[in-house]
């Protein structure tokens, strides 16, 4: 299932993250305002998704431009609003700045380059989904029992999924038991988005709330650990949502393969290593509320940090759509590899 | 604060724990059906609370025979259904049965010891805290950033509490600089019941989801972890509410103290080893829902573990109201000590 897509002559369809999982609802995007609006309320969201939006928000400004009469200052204020949504998503201007590149060369063309992108990151999460089934089916016993925290799947990933790109490929080859899903406290997209992917492909699952992660692996119910990530430094060190390091802390205790799937656009030379990377703070109102319902007194402080880092070596195996590089502490710099 | 308390002629006067934090209610409970009501539905819990529920419960019982002229047979009936409100809380049933050895004594005799069962188990509390509080000054340094878990104050202990005794009188002596508060899923005992009972207190802290825990230890912002058990193996294998084992393995590979506060009761002879204690498996729905909204697809499965279990060699101390046993591991069987 693709959960971003384009419809001629100039409309971007997206599934509402925000409804699942009570409500499968696409949104028709015919304007600038109203996808800058989606992705500011995460109506869209994870880092390869948010690429796409990028390259098709900027074709859809343009084809809105042209429609409308916009001059040069307003097509580029458009667009800069639609970078600008959320501010630290990497890929969001990145895909918009990949397309505007062919704008001299006319509509058609930024088209093309758009939805090539979107091909490469799925193509690209089919590659790291066969490639880490390969590794993990190396575990050599029977149906494997997967524990996976955050949302790495077609929602996130526009098709596929990494982390769950490998799930599913385990699935297909008859090799998956069923698969552990952290909630992922605090806006849940374990519990609401993951499991709703799983439901769909009648893959079998358990929600579990994050704090029960350590101790399930510690009881040996879990075959190997699969995450995806967020950022990961030129020495191997992965930023990745809030609870991956407490999964990777138990791993290495109990034995546990603790595998990172993420294409080779997440790993960046530029940042050494895990300490250089900055970690999101949220809103505290995503700890204290749920479901608009106080979950703490009146006046409750929160702190909420949106990721954690696991140091490279308590990392197994980093898989790539182009490698899988084993025990990867310190040795990611000299195989860079850029898109 | 007394969480629970006797009123004359035959009343027991406990907080109503799950409308916190958003109103402070009491509840006046004069039967036993009322009692056994309010254990089931969680308006009362927590391992001394429930010892003390126990004693009190069965003065009560007692009384209303008296009044409406119960035979034999209805009393024990009343009494068994209290005893079996919680199945695996082995507090209440040893609270119930301390008292009801005084049954031919008189129910002022059973009153006593009830009322000296409670004395005992706050004056235990005291003694924990201060004994906490001595072992955590020693690490020298400035204000204390402690990290705790689940709900262990007066509303789990009747007065005080047992890690939360300890935070307490920390800040009684100027040595807290803060508490961090883990919200504690699925039920959120740290956000809805720790944080009320410091926010009571003017104690300075900040709520975190589970999952940010052990990241916000690696990243030197917590100087001990202390936390209450529900009970201790032989060996000093500490089992305690779920989420515990992950910050006692982010303590040990930062090397911040992990202290463990309880009293001598919560240590089981019996029990050789971790292993030996089977852990309560909770209802699916508490982690599938919160506040009557789902937060997972119709249909989907959950685990729910209510306890995990840290191995010995992770805990730096245990602290009891008559000792101190530092890096317990395999050294508790000499040393237990009954109530």
């Amino acid at each position: 299932m693709r959960t971003i897509d384009w419809r001629e002559p100039a409309t971007i369809v997206i599934v509402d993250q925000t409804r699942l999982p009570s409500e499968l609802v696409t949104m028709e995007i015919r304007t600038v305002r109203e996808l800058v609006g989606a992705v500011k309320r995460l109506a869209v969201r994870g880092a390869l998704a948010l690429g796409v939006v990028g390259a098709l928000g900027a074709v859809l400004a343009h084809a809105q431009a042209e429609e409308e009469g916009w001059d040069g200052a307003h097509l580029r204020a458009e667009v800069d609003a639609l970078k600008r949504a959320r501010p630290t998503a990497a890929n969001l201007v990145w895909g918009a700045d990949e397309v505007i590149r062919f704008a001299r060369e006319g509509r058609a063309a930024m088209k093309e380059r758009a939805l090539q992108l979107l091909q490469a990151e799925t193509d690209a999460c089919r590659a790291i989904g066969e490639r880490g089934a390969d590794l993990l089916s190396e575990l050599g016993h029977g149906p494997l029992r997967i524990h996976t925290h955050c949302n790495t799947g077609s929602l996130a990933c526009v098709e596929w999924g990494t982390a769950l790109g490998v799930v599913r490929c385990l699935h297909r080859r008859g090799l998956l038991q069923g698969v552990l899903v952290d909630e992922t406290r605090p806006l849940l997209q374990g519990a609401r988005l993951t499991a709703w992917e799983l439901e769909q492909d009648g893959i079998p699952y358990e929600v579990i709330v994050d704090a029960a992660g350590p101790c399930m692996i510690s009881r040996g119910e879990v075959d190997a650990v699969v995450v995806g990530a967020d950022r990961i430094a030129a020495n191997g060190d992965v930023a990745n949502k809030i609870g991956t390091y407490g999964l990777a802390l138990a791993a290495a205790r109990a034995g546990v393969p603790f595998v990172v799937a993420a294409p080779e656009s997440t790993i960046d030379p530029s940042t050494p290593t895990g300490r250089a990377i900055a970690i999101e703070e949220r809103p505290e109102a995503e700890v204290l509320r749920w479901a608009d319902v106080p979950t703490a007194p009146p006046g409750a402080a929160a702190r909420n940090p949106a990721f954690d880092v696991t140091p490279a070596e308590l990392v197994t195996a980093i898989v790539t759509e182009c490698r899988v590089v084993r025990e990867p502490a310190g040795r990611l710099p000299e195989a860079v590899k850029t898109r």
